[in-house]
Formats: structure tokens, C-alpha cells, sequence
């Protein structure tokens, strides 16, 4: 039989666009007798067609025109990696509309504009696969669409940004401060000079808002998402956390609240640093990598590890999907996620979590009683305090029991207002535990 | 649209088949919302009609006659849930011939007859689907044959026998003996009665010849698969383990050998207790869980977690597999590994690997040099000893560099030959160090 050629018109030649097109040259044999196509990139959409970029491509492929890309008749099928929302989106647009299937690995496009470009693909009757746009090389959209497409899903725990894991493992490990860890991260490349999209949370956001919309079939985009970052965490909270048993990640979650019969689904999306427990499975993801921990009704736990970012191991998960697009294409069929529900999301008020809170005191008798005195008020339990003595001060460092948010976020108002405490510090949610109602 | 009803024969109704039939009653909504197809459970063939299985299904769809099922022309696709190699192949392979899909869990069946049943499935062009006969829950054949179809992968090491490793975990936990672990997994169910299919490995042997074949696209079964179990693991192997950072787990390992130009692939597929470094994320699966870590050229490294056995967890793998097949089935395609290629498989004795060798010698001046000395003369290089005296015995521990084991094995016989030796204990791989060449 002879092979059928896959005409690829391929959108942004940057670090994972080149290793994509590399991949493509190297795997083509393998993928030709195992699905009986050919890859082929017959066009590449750049800025600058003067740039060398180690490929073995003739230079009369590249080009600055994406828009005749998409328009060209012989192209059959779309990687979009361009990045961005515009002009990304359009030519996403038009290439559904063109019938032809798309790749992407643009998260910002999928987090905000989701809902439209499923839609179209669903009109349009050919794939949008972007696996590479959640968690790199992770294979956690083929996962959840796919085994586990009847699977009642309780909660999904992602490490998701490698740059904050890169950061959090160091300092729970050589003792770094954040500011150290920090500046290691960039000079490694980890961490862009910029870090904000990826220390305050932005970058894990727009992950957890696709995981949610793939997850429950919800339309959830970046700006629904609660976020948190890692850049209030201190060295002495590591080490707290450590002596506790526990280790500091950040975690992008996602979870159904409430009854499944409500009418209108409920979830919660957020982004927050957390605390786990050493022996939780997401604990010993070390380094730049990521994991998505599933909590399922019949799967039970189910766990995903692998690389977030890098060239070559993102550029793999985009080959997977081109190979899934390929097949579907020649036999006429697609994927569809169907339309996306209107969720109602939970506020961060009305989580329920246990807690850790740390409070810097005067050290002076009594003081610990008033400090009691206030999570009482609240209606708080505590599972377990502990002191350290700083001279004049104390540190006193609290676990509670599960407790709604909206009474937590009011102790600590009404912490800060007490005179023997000198300030609040860290507040972070424990999760992960045995006792965990999630 | 109406939804099309996919008419399901359920072959076996035991602890794996009736959590099937209760998952379908339960998702059928979320999955006809999804694809587009009602599930329905029209036939169960079953040992004994007579028994109650707690499920809400009409008496009249119980049969003892399983061959009707599959031949009855209004089944559009079955399920085989018997286990072993008779009567189930010969169903199987009918209901292939008749055009229908097979989903199964049965591990001895595919690791003694995959190539015929996989080629019986691509003459009829229809899928057979096994993800719950690799490692339950966890999405490893999906992952391998769909996200990784293009990916040159290296290795790929598993845990993929719950009861060994609750047993390891436990003494590695508890400093319990392996007599006492095992005997704590039989009362909890974890094992059986007669232990043996999971303690010495052949159960994870069948797994890993399932593995190779979807991996490399090779034919191997079970009989090609050199296993080792764990019935020879100490305390104090576990204990020592530990003292140099390591955990031993048992693996099941297939890697690809030499050179990928060669006219004929050649792999290695072996099942053994190995040592691992505690940062490895293998060393942290705990319990009665599973995992598979996969060495990518492109995708770096990929860990999968999950539960590898349960009903209810084994039926969602199941689920997964109907719904596909049932995708597939309306659209008239189906998923083809491809023809499995002959490989040379690479002999126990050819494995480069470091090892970790514990010898009981007389406490006695010299005993050290004579040993180092046949290390030597067989040219294998030490990285660590440790000494602990015994009171007149005093137990040696070593690490090794890279060796070939033939060259260790050899080592070993020498060494028993000494005077000084009292005993040879445990023999194990050391893997997953930063240095290890795989």
C-alpha cells in the first residue's frame, strides 16, 4: 500500500517549532509503517525567513505569510505554534473553517478562547488536539478525553509550571532562600528575566482553566482562575513545612464541588502553593518537572510525570496529536470534546481546607491563650501548633483542622489586629492528607 | 441525534467484569453526552447463572453459552473478562473473525498469543483493545501506542505487580521480615494463597512481554522473559538498601539493545528485583500501587502511577477500551499495532548493569584483599564496599560499577570458591542512577 502523504503546513519555527520539525525528519520511517502516512512539512510560517535554524529544510518552504499557509489547498493540516492569542487565533479559525485539523500548543489561545475554537473544530468536523498546551510532555488530554471518558473525576492536582518547581525543590533542598533560588532558575534558562507569568501563578492558571474545561466539559478561561504565587514562601516555611513532614508545591486544582444531580455543574479552579504531605506521590516530583495527581471515582489515584517544557519533549506531544489528526483525517473522522457547559465557579471564600498559618509574636506570657482565643471565635480547630523562640519574639506556627476559607481569611484579620502580633505571615493550604475531604 | 446503541457481550462477570457492568449502568449518561453511543449490556456468559452479583441486571441476560454470545449477530462488541489461555482465546479470535471488536484484560492470553490475536484484529479491521491487561488503571498501551507512536524510546521500567511491591514497601517501612510482609498482603487480600505468579515475578514477566511487543512492536512472550523474584530479599538487603540511599523494588524492565540500524531490533525484557536511588520517582511508589517509567529520546522521562489492580480501578481501563472501540466501530475504522517484527533478545548474561553483592566472610585479617582480588581477576571495578561485623563473621557489601553480568556471575562462583566466603547472599541490579547507561 502506498503511503499517504500528510501535507503539514507547520505556523512558528521558534524552540519547540524547530525540534517538531527535527522530530518529524527523524521519526518519519517509524510513523509511516505504523499508520501508513507520510509527514510531510511542506510550508513553514516564520518572521524571518533569513534566520538559520539548523534544520535540513529547503529554504523556499519558509515563509513570512501564515494567512496563505492556512489558505493553501495543499496543505492539510495545521501546527500552530505560534504563541499568543492574536494572530493565532484567526489563523486557527480559518484553518478549522478550511477543514483542515489543527495542532496547537498555545495555552494563552486555548485558556481564553477555548470555547470558540472547539466549537469551530465541532462545526468544522476535523480535530483541535493540543496536548502539548497543558502540561508539555505529559500525556494528560489524551488521558483524561480518553481513558477516562466515563470516569466520575473527584479532583486534579497538577505541578504544572516547571520554573516554580525548579524554584520550591531548591530551596527545600540546599535551604536557598527564594531570592537564591530564583536567580539559579534564570541563569539555568529555567526562568525568564521577567518571572512573573510563572512565580505568581498566571502561566499555572492558564493550564488549570483547560484542565477544567477538558476535565468537566466547562467552559473556564485564565481569568476564572483564583491564583496564587510562590514569591511570599520563605525559607523559614520550607523548613516548617519540612519538620511537619511536608513539602511546599504549587498546585493548580481542580475539583467538582457539590452534588453531581445540581443542574448546573460547580467547580473549583485555583492556584495556589500548598502544603503535602512527603509521601503523597506529587511530593517527590523534584526539579523542572511536572505531574498531574487525578482523584477518580473508579480509577481511584492516577498519576502523570514527565517534562512541562523543553523543545524536544514538548515537540513530542505535538507529534502524537499531528499522528492522532493524520489518521482521523484520512479516515473521515474527528474527536470532539462537545460543547463546553456553563459552570458555576466556587469562590475561594467557601473553600474548605485544612490550613497552616504562621504568626510572629511577641514572647511574653499569655500571648498564646489570646492567639487560641481567636481561631476559637472563628470557629476554627487547630490539629497542631508548635513555638520557636526569636528573643524578644516567637514564632508560632498552626495546622488547623478543615475549615472554610471566608473564617480563616477573618482570623488572620482579626490576628493582625491583636497587639502581641507583630505580623502574619504565610497562610497555606494542607492537602493531601489522609483525612483530606478535598 | 438519536445516540446508537452499542450492544456489548460481556464474557466473565467476576470481581473485574461485575465493577465493568456497574460502571457502564452508572457513566452511560456522561459517556452517550460524549460520543454519542449508548452502552448497553445485552449478553453476560458466566460460569453459574445461579449467582447473585449485586447487580441491577435482567436474569434473562446471564448465559452459560459463551460461544453464542460472540456468535450472536445482534452483539456488536465484546468483552472478555475470563482470564487464561482457553476457552478465551478461541473466543476471542471468533468474535474478531465475525468483525467485532474485542476489549480484554487478559494478561496471558496476549503475553502467549498476542501476534495472533493482533493480526486477527487487523485481517478483520476491527480494534482489540487491552489496556487492563498491562497495569489496570494506568494508561500505559494507550500512551505507548498513540501519544508515544513516534517516540525512539530507550527503556522503559515498571512496578507493575501490586502484591511484591506492598510486600517490599512493607519491610522497607516497617523492618518487617518478607515472611511477615508476605503474610500481612495474603490477610489483606493483596495475595494469594499459593503466592508464587506474583512473587516470583511471572506475573510481571507476562506484563513486560506485553509491554516489549507494544513498545518496540516485537514479538515477545512470556516464555522469553528471564524473571527473578523476591523471595530472596532480606532485611538486611533492604536495611543496607537504605543505608546507601537506595530502595529495591521490582522491576520490569525491557530497553532496547545496540545499535537501532541493525537489520533486526534487538531488546532486552527481563523481570528482577533492582536497587534504585530514593530521588528516582519509582522508589516513591509505595503500597500496593504501580508505575511504569519510560526513557524517551524526545520526551525525556514520562512516569505513569496508578492503581494496577481492582475491580473497580481494572474496569475503568476497560470502560476507556469500549468507548474507543465503540468510537471506532460507528466510524468503521480501527487501531492497528502494525505486524510484530522478530527480535533477538538480548541473554541475561550479555546485561551491562551495576550490582550491589552481599557476601558473609570470616572475620579475619586479609579476607578483604582476597576478595578485591577476584573482583579483579575478573576485571570488575568496585565503587563502595561496607563492612559490619558479626561477631566472627563480619558481612561485606558491594556496589560495582558497570559490568557485564556474565563477568559477575562468574565473579560470584570464584568468590563462593574461597575459604573466607561463608556465603553468597543477595545479587542485585543497581539502576536508575545518574550514570546508569540503561
Amino acid at each position: 500500500m502506498t503511503p499517504t502523504p500528510i501535507r503539514i503546513g507547520l505556523l512558528g519555527c521558534g524552540n519547540v517549532g524547530a525540534a517538531f520539525a527535527a522530530l518529524v525528519a527523524e521519526q518519519r520511517e517509524t510513523i509511516t509503517a505504523r499508520t501508513g502516512s507520510v509527514l510531510r512539512i511542506d510550508a513553514i510560517a516564520v518572521h524571518s525567513t533569513a534566520k538559520d535554524r539548523g534544520l535540513h529544510i529547503s529554504p523556499s518552504t519558509f515563509t513570512t505569510d501564515a494567512a496563505s499557509v492556512v489558505a493553501d489547498p495543499d496543505i492539510d493540516l495545521v501546527v500552530e505554534l505560534i504563541g499568543g492569542v492574536e494572530p493565532a487565533r484567526t489563523l486557527v479559525l480559518r484553518a478549522l473553517q478550511a477543514g483542515k485539523p489543527v495542532v496547537t500548543g498555545n495555552k494563552e489561545l486555548l485558556a481564553n478562547h477555548g470555547a470558540e475554537l472547539y466549537a469551530a473544530a465541532d462545526e468544522a468536523g476535523v480535530d483541535l488536539l493540543f496536548e502539548a498546551a497543558v502540561a508539555g510532555a505529559i500525556p494528560l488530554v489524551r488521558v483524561l478525553r480518553e481513558s477516562l471518558v466515563g470516569e466520575p473525576i473527584r479532583r486534579i492536582m497538577g505541578i504544572v509550571n516547571g520554573t516554580t518547581n525548579y524554584i520550591l525543590s531548591q530551596m527545600s533542598e540546599t535551604g536557598a532562600s527564594y531570592q537564591n533560588a530564583l536567580a539559579e532558575a534564570q541563569s539555568l534558562g529555567y526562568a525568564e528575566r521577567d518571572p512573573t507569568a510563572d512565580v505568581e501563578g498566571h502561566d499555572a492558571a492558564a493550564k488549570a482553566a483547560i484542565i477544567a474545561s477538558i476535565a468537566y466539559g466547562v467552559n473556564v478561561v485564565a481569568g476564572d482562575v483564583t491564583s496564587e504565587g510562590i514569591s511570599g514562601i520563605s525559607s523559614s516555611d520550607i523548613a516548617f513545612a519540612s519538620r511537619l513532614g511536608h513539602v511546599i508545591k504549587l498546585l493548580a486544582v481542580v475539583e467538582q464541588v457539590g452534588k453531581s444531580e445540581s443542574v448546573e455543574p460547580e467547580v473549583a479552579v485555583r492556584v495556589h502553593p500548598a502544603m503535602l504531605p512527603t509521601s503523597h506521590p506529587l511530593a517527590s516530583v523534584r526539579d523542572s518537572f511536572n505531574a498531574v495527581f487525578v482523584e477518580g471515582g473508579a480509577v481511584d489515584d492516577l498519576m502523570l510525570y514527565g517534562r512541562g517544557a523543553g523543545g524536544r519533549a514538548t515537540a513530542s506531544a505535538v507529534l502524537g496529536d499531528v499522528v492522532d489528526a493524520a489518521i482521523n483525517l484520512r479516515r473521515g473522522t474527528h474527536r470532539s470534546l462537545g460543547p463546553l457547559a456553563v459552570a458555576r465557579l466556587q469562590p475561594i471564600d467557601e473553600l474548605s481546607s485544612a490550613y497552616y498559618l504562621s504568626l510572629e509574636v511577641t514572647d511574653e506570657p499569655g500571648v498564646l491563650a489570646k492567639v487560641a482565643g481567636v481561631f476559637g471565635n472563628h470557629k476554627i480547630s487547630i490539629r497542631s501548633m508548635e513555638q520557636q523562640g526569636l528573643g524578644v519574639e516567637a514564632r508560632l506556627i498552626f495546622i488547623t483542622h478543615h475549615a472554610v476559607e471566608r473564617d480563616l481569611r477573618a482570623t488572620i484579620a482579626a490576628l493582625g489586629m491583636l497587639d502581641c502580633v507583630r505580623s502574619v505571615g504565610s497562610m497555606l493550604r494542607v492537602v493531601g492528607a489522609a483525612d483530606d475531604e478535598g
